[in-house]
Parts: structure tokens; sequence; C-alpha cells
């Protein structure tokens, strides 16, 4: 079986070497079936682009080839067969970078998706096993420095006497793993954080908070967990985690420390950042920035008439202190996705009396069958006994483009819907307004095209279910001086309100730290026009600016989930380094801006 | 090939099984070669024990047999044959403890070596994979701990309100790597460590160090290094490697902590162990107390003549600052081995006029060498290509019994002389005496027998060869008030002087902190009474006291390399869980003691 699959994919990477070799692209396309996907991160597009059909996929190849000259095409391993798809790992180069990727045949032989990502940069690879630094230079000489001298050197120089290529704003697991990779590469870079320590993103945040992604999907780079690392980890044990990740992976992490503001000079293609240390004033002049500030950067607090005039304590989800300060008090959470839950549940058990204002529909998905249903074959203990390392499940992720993804999730839902009946019955009968997504298509989803409308149940659905937490649902009127007044007429009588109410696009981090001219030209971040509620059309195919060139020179936009910032942080280095080491990065298809926030 | 030698294991595992479930200690030593080793780690013993013939090996199973109950026997993966010897791995069970080893035999199909290792207590499995936690407690409920307050709670208690069952003298890389595994077998332990960080005792050496063996045999348990960690690691990186180690295993460190004084009730089996915290004092009430103090605790200062009245500076190498404050100073530095000749380096480096004094010949072996010749085929980046495991690198250098080790070894040294010829004759040349130890067997044994008479060359042996360090031979007569004078009446003169003259048995360090009568009670510490020079007979077997019980109830010692700490941690961590556990652990062959020290 594995030899026919193996001879089919072998046949067709044959016909795609020669038709490349011959710089057709119109002969490249037609291997693909009339419905297909070529999803390209970096090697041939310097860019994260998917191309659908054959039309697109010429047009990229007319582009690219010349540059790119692929070769090599070879299959990884063994291929396998499927319901009349053929799949199988490959691996090919381009004139500047190594590659491995992907590749799905229909029953004609026709690919139906293919998946090209670089891996490293010929002459840059990382120094790693056989080719890792010897750590002492064999021999003596005299006036040798030692690894410790070179290393205060370097956190003496950098940033004063010598620049940084990168600046990355934003000390949490994105910019902590974005830096060890750039570490990796070579790359000067610091990374500014407000906090005192790394991790503390973490820490400062509610004290029952714990991931709501299991292990296995929370590794970073380099270093995974040990095998007795806890399921859903605690926040002060993440925050320890990246505090000695960033210690051992040597990054120049400049602590406690603000970015007052940053300014590009086209002509020098230069940064000014001013960032404050240790109660002066820095100025920074990389080439790139990196804005890892996080997908929850920028609070969104609502406009409701009458908040000033509350008498009680009122506040974002974000500065939320923990529930032990509330115990007895009345608290209202408006909103109803993952840190409202939290939150509600965090101040019962600290034995607050807790009303959830519900404004929209929310999708609830248990934990236990997410982990089951949605995660379970790509990361779980019993993948890793099925040989599907952390970089395997990464990429068989990405080997689904965005436009089948929905398709391929709904089942799964579907699935969901039927094993947690029961619960979901339960909180229809309270009042909870229940969704699955708009086409069904359920959480992952919906993290991708608004990054919020969901809640991970770990146990508050149950306290909704039951009236442990109470719940109102309607749109909010105003806020009076004793509570909040529903749209209906209800008054929720508060000492304490709390705006679950989500965040902003990231590009209002741009708007503060650059100008609102630079946030409006790179345009609204993250989500793919999938034309549904928060994300509208038209279609992108990729996240918008997340770890790719945007509209603004040598501004970059790093985030995400802890697997979304360990593999695309992969993809982001790469781009960096390339800039770095002046290897020509022509960048096919940036994205155009259909929308400023 | 293998289906052939996997039927030889096989038919030889059930021969056992038979022998084994009829309580026929003759018959199953019968299935062993006249000459033969059956080592064994915990799991029939609850020792470190090898045996050596039929006779031996019969005795411990008529003494083990009733309380072991040995079952299951059964080959691991494929068996192999190679010049008349098959060999494969094996699983087997007793009654309180899943075990793993590894077995040899000879072209008549006895057995020549079995190797057997407890590697977890039934019922007291570490919980890791599958079994890991969950961390968060799903569900809700009024009054939850979080991770961080059970932990502070943790801090706050143990060694005031609770006592730990477990106290470690001594927070180096054994110390902790031990905590790591009582940590993950739930044992409550206390570490107790004069320095002010964890990795200080590396930090604290001279700065030029690193280590002397390759990173792929250095790994602490559980948290490998990344794959870009240096061969050889300079000294503060594995500092901050243990400080961050330290904390996401979540040790109970006490650092800044001065242990004065243990002493033993016989009646409650109980330790008084008094320790100095933060300035107060503190008595800990540990069942047992584990010394890992290091072979390098007890600075040997041999009696010179003269010493008080020479009016430079003299001190132990242990003591020794670095080469960069003498720099123009004259420096003898008395001794030949791994430390006496680092110190050379880093002092001439620094611009010293450097002497050394050899007293007796040094093994000298090119690191370059000795990882091709020696350790290359367990421990490097093509062992790990090849599959071989940490784990399993450990385990086949277990599976070889010390008496045969120093046979095997010489062919490699053998090697290593014909290599490095030329070095070795300039060596000569130079005046340097030099041996391959006493058997020839090399650097290895010697390690084993007497912790010292060699050096690792990382590039010093270059600079006595071309005469930069100057070499003096012979024995010290006296320490003139201006330098050092030799038996053969030479004079050095010296403004510094390092007496880099090794390190005294451990068990000096029980004698200091408990008293002598213990000291000399257990014994002599390291060696194996190989009868060669600082290892007299008689012929032990395993070296002494090391993971081990000793004669003294409750009293262990940890340490050893990289590779010994970490592999024989686990052992020495069953030992004392088990106790904890009260689960029998009758010891058979305890040691008997032949030398004080």
């Amino acid at each position: 079986m594995a030899s026919t699959a193996n001879d089919t994919i072998n046949e067709w990477l044959a016909k795609l070497n020669a038709a490349l070799a011959n710089n057709d692209s119109q002969q490249a396309a037609e291997l693909f079936a009339p419905e297909s996907y070529w999803r390209d991160f970096v090697s041939f597009t310097w860019n994260l682009k998917t191309m659908e059909g054959r039309k697109e996929i010429a047009e990229m190849l007319d582009a690219t080839l010349e540059s790119a000259k692929p070769a090599n095409w070879t299959l990884e391993g063994d291929a396998s067969e499927a319901d009349g798809i053929t799949e199988g790992w490959i691996k090919f180069e381009t004139s500047t970078s190594r590659g491995e990727g992907h590749l799905r045949l229909n029953a004609d032989g026709q690919a139906w998706t293919l998946l090209t990502t670089a891996y490293e940069l010929k002459g840059h690879e990382e120094a790693k096993g056989s080719t890792r630094p010897k750590g002492v230079e064999h021999g003596l000489f005299q006036g040798r420095k030692t690894w410790l001298e070179n290393k205060q050197q370097e956190e003496a120089e950098l940033g004063y006497e010598r620049q940084p290529y990168c600046v990355i704003i934003g000390g949490g697991q994105g910019g902590i793993g974005l830096g060890a990779r750039l570490r990796r590469l070579g790359v000067p870079t610091i990374i500014v954080e407000k906090n005192p320590r790394p991790g503390d993103s973490w820490r400062n945040r509610y004290k029952s908070l714990c991931l709501h992604d299991p292990v296995w999907y929370d590794h970073m780079p380099y270093l995974p967990y040990p095998d007795h690392w806890p399921v859903f980890a605690p926040k002060d044990k993440i925050g320890d985690w990246l505090e000695m990740y960033t210690k051992v992976m040597e990054l120049n992490y400049w602590s406690s420390t603000v970015c007052k503001k940053a300014e590009y000079d086209e002509a020098s293609g230069e940064w000014t950042v001013e960032v404050e240390r240790d109660g002066k004033t820095v100025e920074l002049k990389p080439k790139q920035l990196v804005l890892a500030t996080g997908m929850s950067a920028v609070p969104n607090i609502p406009d409701i008439p009458g908040m000033d005039s509350f008498k009680g304590d009122i506040h974002h989800s974000s500065k939320h202190p923990g529930g032990d300060k509330y115990a007895g008090k009345k608290v209202v959470v408006i909103g109803s996705n993952n840190s409202a839950h939290d939150i509600c549940a965090d101040l019962w058990e600290n034995g607050a009396d807790v009303t959830m204002v519900q404004r929209s529909s929310t999708h609830i998905a248990r934990s236990e069958t997410l982990m089951d249903l949605a995660l379970g074959g790509l990361y779980s203990e019993q993948a890793v006994a099925n040989g599907i390392t952390t970089h395997k499940a990464d990429m068989i992720f990405a080997s689904l483009p965005y436009r089948i993804l929905p398709g391929l999730q709904v089942p799964v839902y579907a699935a969901m819907k039927e094993r947690d009946k029961d619960l979901y019955d339960r909180l229809e009968k309270a009042g909870f307004m229940l969704d699955f997504g708009e086409d069904d298509s359920g959480l992952f989803c919906k993290y991708l095209r608004r990054g919020s409308g969901y809640y991970i149940d770990v146990g508050a659905s149950e306290l909704i279910a039951n009236g442990d937490i109470k719940l109102k649902t309607g749109q909010t009127e105003c806020i009076t001086e004793t509570g909040v007044m529903l749209a209906d007429g209800t008054e929720i009588p508060a000492d304490v309100i709390v705006l679950a109410t989500g965040y902003s696009s990231m590009n209002g981090w741009a708007a503060q730290l650059i100008n609102q001219g630079v946030a409006d030209k790179v345009g609204k971040v993250w989500g793919m026009g999938s034309d549904t509620t928060k994300d509208p059309g038209p279609w992108e195919g990729e996240l918008r600016n997340m770890w790719k060139p945007t509209q603004q020179p040598g501004l970059w936009f790093h985030g995400g989930n802890l697997h979304q910032s360990r593999h695309y942080s992969s993809y982001l280095s790469l781009q960096l380094k390339a800039r770095m080491e002046n290897i020509p990065t022509p960048v096919y298809g940036l994205q155009e801006v259909h929308h400023t926030g």
C-alpha cells in the first residue's frame, strides 16, 4: 500500500520538478485539481500566502520561479492513501532556502492541497546537533574571553554602543519564543517588556487562571516541557517557565522597560524606538520592529452611558485583580467569553454574588470534549505515542488551507453537540444563548476569524446551568450609581462591574506607539475575511498582518496562542534573518488593506 | 538474524523464568557460564551489587527469591548476535517493582552478563505522560487553593511545621538531580546548600572552566539540554541551567544555608540536622540523610614543612580565584591532574609565569580523542542519530560489570596512545611522566578507582610540551619563604602556590558533620577494591558506599560526574521512596568496611 502511494506521490513530484525546471507555470498549475490550494510559507512568496485554484497558482509561479529556482522535490518517509486521497511529506529546495511540506493528491492524481514552507536559509542554518558550538575553544591563547564575559559585554553594549537589528515590543510568550529563534539565528535582538520579570504577563492575571489549551499544544520552541508537566498548567507555573526559558536561551530581555514611541525613517530604513529603562530614556535604532504585545494588548472598553457615575469598582477584565478581594460583594460581569466565564467562576469560588450579562450568543466547548474530538489526533499523549511530534502536528494543521478548514471542522462540533447535549440543554434552559459559529465550524475557526466568541468550559458552564452564577441576557442600556441597567429595563445591583468586553485589533497598538497613520496603513490585524461577525470580507486566505510583511516596511506583528507563536515564529524569524543577511526577499502578493481596524 | 537471536534470548529467559518460579536457585545459576556476572541495581538486592560466578548468583537468589518473587521476564525489541555473543534488552517484575535490564549469552547459550535494575515501584509510579497531573482541577468549588498558594504554603511549612522525609546536604548537580527525582516520586525533601544560588558551586570555580565531558554525557534527569547546547558547556552556563532547573522542578532548595551538624537517633530512626538559615538555627528531623557534597568536598591539603612561613599567597585548588589576579606573578602549581592543568592554563592565559610540579605519573587523554574513541559510541551526536538515547547509553554502560570493564578499555587506550603519539612523545621529551593506568585501562577506570590521576586535555598539554608552562618533577621537600623546594634540592621561586592536591574520601564530610565514629563505621567512599594506587583491595565489585545502603542506617552518599549523578540518582531515589512507603527493603550483601578513609 505504502509502495503504491509512494509511487503516486513520486510521479507527481517528478512532473512538478520537470514543469518548474522548464519555468512552465501553466504546466505546473495543471498538475493541480480545479479546486486546489497551494499554501506557501516564505519559500516561494517571502510571505504567508494561499493560492487557490490553477490561475492563482500559475500567477504565483510566474512571479516567483525565476528567483526561487525550486528543485529537488522528494518524498520524505512513506506516503499513505485513504478515501481516495494520497498524501505524503515532502522536501524541496529553493535558491535560498531548504523547505519541507505536505502534499495531498485526489483520486485522479491531481494535487488538492500543497503546503510549502521554508525551514532554513542556506548558509545561515541554526547551529544545532552536530553543528552546535564547541563551548570551550580548545587550545589556549592569552587574553581569551569567557562565555560569561562575552555575555556581560553583550548585555552592556547592545542598545547602547551597538544597535540591535530587531526590537520586539512585548516580552510575553510570543516575544520570548521569537527572541529564542532569533538568538539561534544570530539576529541581535532586544525584547522590551514593561513588567519586571519574564512571565509576569501570566503572573499578573487573576489567580485561578490555568491554560485552556493542553500541554502538548503549548510547548515553546526548542525546549519542550518535561513529561510531568500538567495538562493545563497554572499561570504562575508558566510564568516561572518563561522566566527560566528567557535566561537559558540567553535573550536580551529588557524588563521593567516601557516603549514610549517609535518612528520609521523611510530613507534609512531604520526605526527610532524610544524606551524608558532604569529611569533613563534610551533610543534604539533597529531595522525591524516586531509588535508582540498580544491579541489582548488593547482593551476594548465600551462607552456605556453613566459609567462615570457608578459608585463601586469598575474595571476591564484585563485589570481584574482576582476574586478574593470581592467575597460577599455583588459583582456584575459584562460579557460571556472566556475571560468573563473565568472571572465569574473565580468570583463565585471566592464567595461573591455574581451575575453574568450575556449580550450575544456564545460558543461553549467543554475542555475535555475539545481535547478528545478536536485536538486529540494531533496534540495528546496518544498522538505522541503515535509518533506525531509537536512539529509534525503543527505541520499537519498547517497543511489544511483556511478555505477548507471550516468544512472539516463542522462534523467535529456536530459530535460535540451530541456528546454534551445534556449540558447544552441545561444551559439553554437557564437562558444562555448558544452558538457553534455562524457555519457551525466551532471554536478554532471562531478564534481565527475574530479571536473571541467562545468559552472553553472548565467548569463555569455548570455554575451557569445550575444558577450559582446568575445570568441575564440583553444589551446594557446604561450604568447607574448602583448597578447595570439592561435595554429591557432590568436593573442589576452591583458593588463591582467587570467589563469582560474583549480587545481591539492589534494595530491599535501601532496607533498608540507609532501613529494613527501607520495603524491605518497596515490596517486590521487578525481574521481572514470570512465575512462572518467581526471578520468582514473580502476573503484574504491567511490571517491579516500576522507573521508576514505588512504595508509598513520594517513593521511586523507576532502573537497568537502558544501553538501559533511557536510555529509561526519560525517563519517570521527566517524573514527577519534573510533581511539582515541581505538575501533577496521579493514579497509576492503583499496583503492589501480593506479595513483600518 | 534478529529472529534467531530473539529465539536464543527467549529460550534462556523461559528457562530462567521456570527455575525462579520453582525457587530453584541452583538451576537458575547453572544457566550462567562459569565466568559470569549478574549485576543488580535494587530489584533483587535492594543494593547495588554484582554477583560473580554461579556460586554467588545462587547465594543471592537463595536469599532474595522469596521476597523478590521475580516474574514475567521478556525480551524488549530485537536481540542481536555478534562474535558469538547474543545480547538483548529485557523487562521483568518483582513483587514490588518493575525492572529492565540487559542480557549477554555466550556461544553455548549460557549467560555471561546479566544486568537487572528496578525502574519503578509498583503503586508508586512517577506521574508522567498519560498519568501526568491535570494542573487545573476542572469543575469549581469554593475555597480552592491555587498552585502558587500550595507552593508557597509548602515552602513556608516544610522544615518548620512539618518535617521532610529526606534532607540532602549539598545543592550541586548531584543534590539537584536527586531532588528532582524525589520530587517526582513525592518524597518531601529539603536540599541544603551553603551558596546563595543553585549553580554557584560551578560559578565559584575559576573563570575559564568548561565541562570536560561532552553535552550528551551531561544531561540532567527529565529535562535534556536543547540541541544548540555547546559540546563543552562553560561553568556559568551550567550554573544558570541548574538554577532554572531547580526552579522549574520546584525543589525545596534552601540556599545560603549551612549545615552545622547531624546526629542519628537509632531508636527513632531519625536524624537531627542542625542548619543555619537566614541567621537562625533550624532543626530538621528527616528519616534519611543524603550527603551530596561532591567528590570534591574535602580538600586534601598536604602537610608540607614550611607552609606557614611562605610570604606569598598559598591556597588549595578549590579556593583558586582564577588567573586574572596573577598577571606577571610567579605561580607554582603543585599537582598534575585535571585541576592542576586547568589552573596552569588559566594562569598562563592571564600572563602569569607558571610552573607545574608533577609528583607522580599522570594519564593524559586528549578530549577529542576521548570523545571519538571512548565515549562516541554511546554519547555523541552519532549515537543520538543511531537511536541510542541517554538512558539507553547509561544502561549499556551499566551492563558491563566492573570486573571486566578494564579489559574492555585497554584496546581503547592503546588506540589513543597510537593516535596521539606525537603529543605523548613531546610531553615525555619535556619531562612529563605519563601513564595510562596501572593496567593500561585508561581514564574511566582511574576515575572509578580513585577519582583522580588524569587530565582530559583541552590544550594545557601543548603548553607543557612547548615549555610555556614550565615543568618540574619530584616530591616537594618543603616550602620556603619565597618558593617551593623539591627533594632534589631544586628551588622554585613563587609569589603564589596553588595546592592542586586533590580531595579526600567523602566520608571525611561525615566526620565533620556527624562524627568520626560514623565516618569510620561507613568507611571509605568511592573505589571498588581494585588493588591499584589509592584503591586498596579486597575486591568490592561496586563503588564503595555510593547510592546504596551504608553501615550507618539512614545515611547515603550521592555524587559523581553528571552521567553518574543522573543515572544512579534513579536507584537512590527508589530506595528512599520504598523506605518512605514502608515497602520491605531487605538489603542483600550490605558492604563490609575494610578501610576507614
